[in-house]
């Protein structure tokens, strides 16, 4: 069965069902606030999204449904003789649509869209909570070379 | 003894100068390109990162002398109920001035400057190559509680 996909920018319509998505979710539970109306704050950071030219909120579709969420960034940096890099975050699918390979076209559009933004790098981090989620990474490609490093500012 | 460092938005003249420094390190000289005149490619990132208000080149200075570089990027992500987050790389501190916590001074001065613009949470990734400085991350209250991924585009 081919999967029939179609990825966009999403569309401030979209975001009541992109925060259902990262909320449905064991770590994402703990902090997101599925609720109608939205929190301000999801609209405000939409805002800020759609105004940057180096900030992309892209979901996938089936048919009408959004069933997948990403967001690329498009980062320009002094190191690597002054390479772009693109940084995915917030990788979510729905929980009624997994195992038929939808994260993989996520990110193989993802990885395609870097290429067309002339990046020579393309990263994340992933949680070390998520075992499944860095072995799906790595079967695509992606090197655990690095520890990702947080702190929590507020 | 205080160590009287300075922190400002690196300018034009300063880009040989960050060349230099990130291309005087085991990982950098593989990847760097250390010539006069510089590869045109470090101008055009230097121009694209001072055109982009959520990108920050930060020189440390000692006196007239650039003895520390590291560059912020602030990002504004759906996740965490729309908050906005701070990116630190390429951070790189002059070998002849290693040991008197120059690289200290410049993470807390980025702490300061993510807490300004409003961040929840202040991020990095170090090569799994730089033992000390995972160390020396950790030190200071990052947890490394990610994976760092990667795969080069070209």
């Amino acid at each position: 069965m081919t999967l029939d996909i179609k990825f966009r920018v999403a569309r401030e319509q979209d975001l009541d069902r992109i925060v259902e998505m990262l909320a449905d979710d064991e770590l994402g539970r703990k902090r997101e606030r599925f609720e109608k109306p939205l929190p301000e704050s999801y609209q405000k950071a939409f805002q800020a999204i759609s105004d940057d030219p180096n900030n992309e909120l892209i979901v996938a579709c089936m048919g009408n449904k959004v069933i997948g969420v990403q967001q690329l960034t498009f980062i320009p940096y002094i190191t690597h003789q002054g390479g772009w890099r693109a940084t995915i975050e917030g990788v979510r699918t729905s929980t009624t649509e997994r195992g038929q390979g939808i994260g993989t076209l996520m990110i193989e559009w993802a990885i395609q869209r870097a290429k067309e933004r002339g990046c020579h790098l393309i990263q994340l981090t992933t949680d070390k909570q998520r075992p499944d989620a860095l072995r799906f990474y790595e079967q695509l490609g992606f090197k655990a070379t690095h520890e990702g490093l947080k702190m929590k500012l507020v």
